[in-house]
């Protein structure tokens, strides 16, 4: 049912947790199961130096999260902004139909952070 | 958003895994979010003398099969029968509305595990 890369991901999430001093934070939840995610960006000469996210949703969830955030950390805002669940989703090998839903909520809380630093600035 | 009984049994859920000799075992999906959970038990004498569980589901699902486990560890067949969701969710001082659908999937998989016990019988 899940990729040896999901499976990993979820067992052992990369970039869990919290930056309290996070230059952008973004929170998102899923119309679909209801769950939310939060993620926090720490940004310097538009480059994202530090993400960490949170969520109470599911192993698919955790494992699009784990490797959305490896796929913009140390990347341009520019680079962030272009980055797709689908791309976050073929970086996995693939998820089953009924769980593409939660790889939307890194996606938008990545895109929800920056929109949260730009706001600041 | 959630109670402290939610976020000890997620963070520290009971009855994880599998039983390899189970004396019955329940797979069922959630039509609403895409996810699984799996349930073995093991019965003697129409006593549920071991239960465990596997899910690659949320943070509601995995609080509500770990609180589920531990009702019915120990229970007669009947009494595992007739627990509810709702009264998991009340063990719990309660879910997010839009989390109760998660509830439902440890009270379908012990339904189902029990049913395969009796054909099995
Ligand atoms: S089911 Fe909610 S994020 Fe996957």
């Amino acid at each position: 049912l899940y990729s040896d890369k999901v499976l990993d991901h979820f067992s052992n999430p990369r970039n869990v947790g919290e930056i309290p001093d996070a230059d952008g934070v973004g929170e998102v939840g899923n119309a679909k199961c209801g769950d939310i995610m939060k993620m926090y960006l720490k940004i310097n000469g538009g480059v994202i130096e530090d993400v960490k996210f949170k969520t109470f949703g599911c192993g698919a969830a955790i494992a699009t999260s784990s490797m959305a955030t490896e796929m913009v950390k140390g990347h341009t805002i520019e680079e962030a902004l272009s980055l797709t669940n689908k791309a976050v989703v073929e970086a996995l090998d693939g998820l089953p139909t009924s769980k593409i839903h939660c790889s939307v909520l890194a996606e938008q809380a990545i895109k929800a952070a920056l929109s949260d630093y730009y706001k600041k600035q």
